[in-house]
């Protein structure tokens, strides 16, 4: 039997292979299939990136737009589905929402075999929008969207059917980074969920709805939502700064920084940065980019932690108007095309992953009956 | 940063702690909190277990009545849950029914603080049975069962709204027997799902909807089913026999053998075993019991492989005229208080599960823009 081994929370243990993602090599760099964060990011759709993660390669132009048509058909929700999300309430966790959608979804179009992987790849990331949002504007407005739009892109649909009209370039280009941004991350505790959720053999719905479970924990996605939570109390940098060197003192944790692999800098952050300024000026803010800044200034200076990609994605998707409570699942949208390559992966690997416990309970003990427990 | 190594599937790797189950010591044994998996199993009711994995201790007889009242008490099921169960076809794959059911308790009864883990394990220890009799029944026969019964135990209650009358004694003594056996194995898979899940400092209900995702694959829960269907093809033993040798050349696996820790013997075999065979003599079977020890004694004999807790669970289910399709579900409704304890403990642990791979893709690769492709 190996030699068993403590380590917390598995941190630096290889739990399986991937072919996919490096993530901190140098302590720094990200690469989605061999290519650097920084050129998709800058040049890529989101759906040229959905395509390389899900199908290995870039795509040419014939394979991009047959792919784009393809997800642009699968847009529809069974009527049953629609039903399901009717019922659930204006106050719901919207990452509940995501959760129930996805699993009904499964209910309803069950993966009968591995074969069919892609295609349910495909239909969930190009429902995952509309179960979103046809939930939010029921039970905000009582509207049921079409989520079937002809938008050309994911982001577009989202923002179209978030916003009601169609939606600006500029934050339809905005999404594209920001989707490319969160679509995959190696290891992660989300991802990490979906591969042992599909090292049972189990349906893609499962390990999907097992991921955006994971996502939820403010530890992981809830991340940008906290971050915004906490950048919203501040009128000004310099209150800002104030408050943040409080939180230091008390131990509490700064939401939207550090890293769990990353020792320098998170690769995303630049990016991200740029759209959050570029989007403050088309917005006309003078209030939430500078106190952003200032804040990941302190944070720096005082901690040496550095902004994390969920930072900026604050006051980025703020100034997009996306409501607050949706910020968590706007990642799920993206991270879904990681998800899927990752249980693909996984479903290569014929082992089920069951790693081991350290006892720490009672010794044996003998059985007393009832009559006689304390 | 800590050494890395390359273990397949994290067998024999420490991913964290538990004072809750000790599997396979010696290669053989289980105990929870203590016990051993025979004692409970042969002297205690699944309501005494399950206030042992989720409150540390066997109740006294007081404890004891206080837990089942509170448990009775929480039976019904809320009515926008209702209405989403008689949405889900009756050709729905009961798993997914149990993780969506899960799912939207989660949305409806949403967990907003750790404060009340208790209360919600104890409800969805409540609910889950009158989660998948709802649907079955609704879907199977247009009836709308009531699951606030006023049965004694959860094995009961079960055994009524499936069977619409009060359950023959001996199957809900039986049925007290396969919810301590299902209870706790330590960090198998799905448990290890809820786990990471746990990690990010998510919601109780993500972590149980994750663990059932991946409980559902046919090399972890869904082995009691699989082991029913491959039985139920065979009229006698020799018949059988020939059968499993015919697998085993062609290296399929036997649904219901074999064990990822264990590596003599799995300790519920026998207690299940001997369950079977008084409920085949209580139905007069003479054919699907004598046909798995057959199978058992042949995997033996030629693979040294032993029947794990799902093996006669099918023989001893289909006895109690449980639906095959439901002997999973039996699981979720036993494995949901092992689980929700897993959450507890883990949630003692501030650090997300975050472990690392190996990287086998591409190596760095320049962009090309879309025109260029192949
Ligand atoms: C991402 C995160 C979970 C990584 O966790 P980790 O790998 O366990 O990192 P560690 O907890 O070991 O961090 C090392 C130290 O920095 C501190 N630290 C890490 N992130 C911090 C933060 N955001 N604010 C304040 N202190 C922080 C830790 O408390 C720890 O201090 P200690 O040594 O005194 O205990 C963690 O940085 C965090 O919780 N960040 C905030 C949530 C967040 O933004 N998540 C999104 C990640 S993309
Ligand atoms: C439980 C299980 C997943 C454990 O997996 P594991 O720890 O990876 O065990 P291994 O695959 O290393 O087993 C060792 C060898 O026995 C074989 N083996 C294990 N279980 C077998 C089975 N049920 N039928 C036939 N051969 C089996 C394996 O194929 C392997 O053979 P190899 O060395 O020629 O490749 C595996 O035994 C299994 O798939 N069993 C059937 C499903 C089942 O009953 N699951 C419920 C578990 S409670």
């Amino acid at each position: 039997m190996t030699e068993k081994k403590t380590l917390p929370s598995l941190r630096g243990v290889v739990a399986g292979e991937t072919a996919l993602c490096t993530v901190g090599k140098e302590g720094a760099g990200l690469s989605y299939r061999g290519y650097d964060i920084r050129d998709l990011a800058n040049h890529a759709t989101f759906e040229e990136v959905a395509y390389l993660l899900l199908y290995g390669e870039l795509p040419n132009r014939t394979q991009l737009q047959e792919y784009c048509a393809r997800l642009a058909c699968r847009r529809a929700l069974p009527q049953a589905l629609k039903e399901v999300l009717e019922r659930l309430p204006r106050t719901a966790h919207p990452m509940d929402v995501m959760r129930t959608g996805c699993s009904v979804l499964g209910v309803l179009e069950t993966e009968r075999s591995f074969a069919q992987q892609h295609e349910v790849a495909d239909r969930l990331l190009a429902a995952l929008p509309g179960i979103l949002t046809y939930w939010y504007r029921y039970s905000h407005d009582g509207v049921r969207v079409d989520p079937a739009t002809a938008d050309a892109s994911i982001g577009g649909q989202l923002l179209h059917l978030l916003g009601g009209a169609q939606p600006n370039p500029l934050y339809e280009k905005a999404m594209h980074a920001s989707l490319i941004l969160y679509a995959e991350h190696e290891f992660n505790a989300s991802t990490f969920t979906a591969r042992v959720c599909a090292s049972t053999q189990s349906d893609m719905h499962s390990c999907i709805s097992g991921a955006i479970g994971s996502l939820r924990g403010p530890l992981h996605g809830g991340a940008n939502e906290a971050a915004m939570a906490m950048l919203e109390q501040w009128s000004n940098p310099d209150e800002a700064e104030r408050a943040i060197l409080g939180m230091l003192e008390r131990k509490e944790k700064v939401m939207g920084f550090g890293h769990a692999i990353y020792r320098s800098q998170d690769p995303r952050n630049a990016i991200i940065k740029a759209w959050s300024r570029k989007l403050a000026e088309e917005v006309g803010d003078s209030r939430l980019y500078p106190i952003s800044e200032r804040v990941e200034a302190v944070m720096w200076r005082e901690k040496r932690l550095f902004a994390n990609a969920d930072f900026y994605h604050a006051s980025a998707y703020h100034f997009m108007s996306i409501p607050t409570e949706l910020f968590t699942p706007m990642f799920v949208l993206s991270r879904i095309t990681g998800w899927c390559a990752h249980v693909m992966e996984q479903r290569q690997n014929p082992r089920i992953i069951r790693p081991s416990a350290t006892y720490t309970g009672p010794g044996p003990r003998a059985w007393i009956p009832i009559g006689e427990r304390p």
